[in-house]
């Protein structure tokens, strides 16, 4: 399975760590890339950009001018489209219907104050992880964890990314590792 | 099972809209009340509030001088302490050893930049939900998620919460009741 990240509406200053804890959620959970969408900010690339060379993996960060064109495109690739809104489907209730297969490409759109109503039709699925008002970081954490059955949380992260920096589970410290 | 929720080290305005994320998170996913340490907001504790009047439930926010404290008082009183830290044991691998029977009461501490070791020592389980850099508000959402089985999402969230605000699940668009 490839999952891709969509963030839409990036605003500044009031989105700049919200957005960087999304594209750090997807790059830890288990995502390939993510684009986003809204005020075009070097400073939130570089930050992500930074972590991936420090704690590793490929995570590569793009922009898009027009999200309802590069949600089409993915459409037209095959992609599973899914967005999501506290105004969908409850996730226990949609997970069973999204092919989460190992050939599956799916597009995860994480939303903004005001999204377009036309991408509520672009979706194949608008899912809400509870219907409350919360956070989009945790939408995105619980929507890769259900996706992946959990098997991202239990993976060997230092295999995965092979990072300058490693950590290695401490019950009462921090122990890092430099290489 | 009781669920509270310690945010340590909150500071302005870097954490304005995390802190705010990590509350709403609280309570969307079922803990039952917050407490927050490091500076003292009030536009904070109001948007918490004026959430809660809107969506329903009951879900006090309170202020901590000394997050220490708070967490030895919690300690006496029987509570287990978890704290949320990327250098610790990996969730799936501390699920299964925390007790989350009706009548336990667990206290999740959610930690900021930099959290003092004492805190390390005082918590029964240092939980990494991955051990990578990403978000709090993520952490938050997959250990109350992983504690409740995952049954905090199936809820009827209208009955839970009773709220002026009310959301009728809609595939393609938004339906919102008021009252």
């Amino acid at each position: 399975m490839e999952i891709h990240v969509l963030r839409l509406g990036h605003r500044l200053p009031r989105d700049e760590r919200i957005t960087t804890h999304v594209a750090l959620v997807a790059r830890a959970f288990g995502a390939d890339e993510i684009t986003y969408a809204g005020q075009k900010d070097g400073s939130f690339e570089d930050s992500v950009k930074r972590i991936t060379e420090n704690w590793g993996g490929k995570f590569p960060v793009s922009y898009s001018k027009s999200p309802v064109s590069t949600i089409k495109k993915y459409k037209k690739e095959g992609c599973t489209v899914i967005h999501l809104t506290m105004y969908g489907i409850p996730v226990p209730e949609a997970e069973s219907k999204i092919k989460s297969g190992n050939k599956e490409k799916i597009l995860i759109v994480v939303g903004a104050e005001r999204v377009p109503m036309e991408i509520y039709e672009l979706a194949d699925f608008n899912i809400a992880v509870t219907n409350q008002p919360h956070s989009e970081v945790a939408a995105l954490a619980i929507t890769l964890d259900r996706l992946q059955k959990g098997k991202e949380l239990k993976r060997n992260f230092n295999e995965k990314f092979r990072g300058k920096l490693k950590i290695r589970p401490n019950k009462k410290g921090k122990t890092v590792e430099k290489s």
